[in-house]
């Protein structure tokens, strides 16, 4: 039966639409699966399906969201698996609470200047914000309260997606999270 | 890092308000953690707080709620860890879809006549619900569907609730999901 006792974390990836949260937490995802981790990467998209149906855009909103999204990473990291979350996940408090009830939280801010998310707009999204035809646009008609703390910030307009990853493993490791030279789950037999 | 491949499970109980589905799965939790596995306990209260929050007890809403519970039982037993569920999910083909997606799925049907509920009644919901108190109570004003070939039957009218656990050890052996004669988690260096 599963019987290791090994070290669950959750690295949580915040910052505007566009940032490269997506990207870079499979880019993590593919790193940590080729070194042999237990992993699940909570996508935004997946969770307003499989668990936040129904629930909109509104400040409320949101943080229900962000509540359950912690409460997965909550449960899988207490058990030794690795959650990786990618959600813009505007307020600071609702992610800080999260934080609380999670033993291993590595908070990630994907930084890049708005305008050069609007200059970019790979989705058109911002365009269409900027009309006022999405309306709870984090950045535009939205607040987004940037970490004061994270463990990582990634300036995305300057570092390349690998650039980011490698600082992520670095902290992951300096941390004592993740490690090359030795087995960190011990089995009871 | 975390790295084991082991195997993961999900006990799913379902039965009737009163059947025994929370002590049989505390019991079970306990006897598997004393043999040292890594696993949560689903608990309806605890999921109706965190996980679905405004969520009532519409067949609508019943169906949402069994969609995360079984999506959360997804993500925990492919990573290799027990989930154990207590709910009484009275809709068949909810829990025949959540098993389709749970690839150790093991379902305990608590079973007990309704006249021996309706006359235990510790916590008065019964007699509530026939004087029309409480609306969709399951088996008085809404429908409970029996599993056609639930991996195990406990009749808790005539079982004790440590005949019954034994019953589910025994099959857990049988599907090899358990052993106390080897581990079944893997190291991956």
């Amino acid at each position: 039966m599963p019987n290791k006792i090994s070290q669950g974390f959750t690295v949580w990836f915040t910052g505007l639409s566009g940032s490269g949260k997506t990207t870079a937490s499979h880019l993590l995802a593919k790193r940590l699966r080729d070194a042999g981790a237990c992993l699940e990467v909570l996508d935004g998209d997946v969770i307003r399906t499989r668990l936040s149906k129904g629930l909109g855009f509104s400040k409320e909103d949101r943080e229900e969201n962000i509540r359950r999204i912690g409460f997965v990473c909550e449960l899988l990291s207490r058990n030794g698996v690795i959650a990786i979350v990618a959600a813009i996940s505007p307020y600071r408090a609702m992610r800080d609470q999260v934080r609380t009830n999670i033993q291993n939280f590595v908070e990630i801010y994907m930084d890049c200047p708005i305008e050069v998310l609007v200059g970019r707009d790979v989705k058109g999204l911002y365009k269409q914000a900027r009309a006022g035809e999405i309306p709870h646009f984090s950045g535009i008609s939205d607040p987004y309260e940037a970490p004061l703390h994270p463990e990582v910030t990634i300036h995305s307009a300057e570092e390349t997606e690998e650039e980011g990853v490698e600082k992520i493993w670095t902290t992951l490791h300096t941390l004592g999270l993740i490690s090359c030279d030795r087995v960190q789950s011990q089995n009871i037999v």
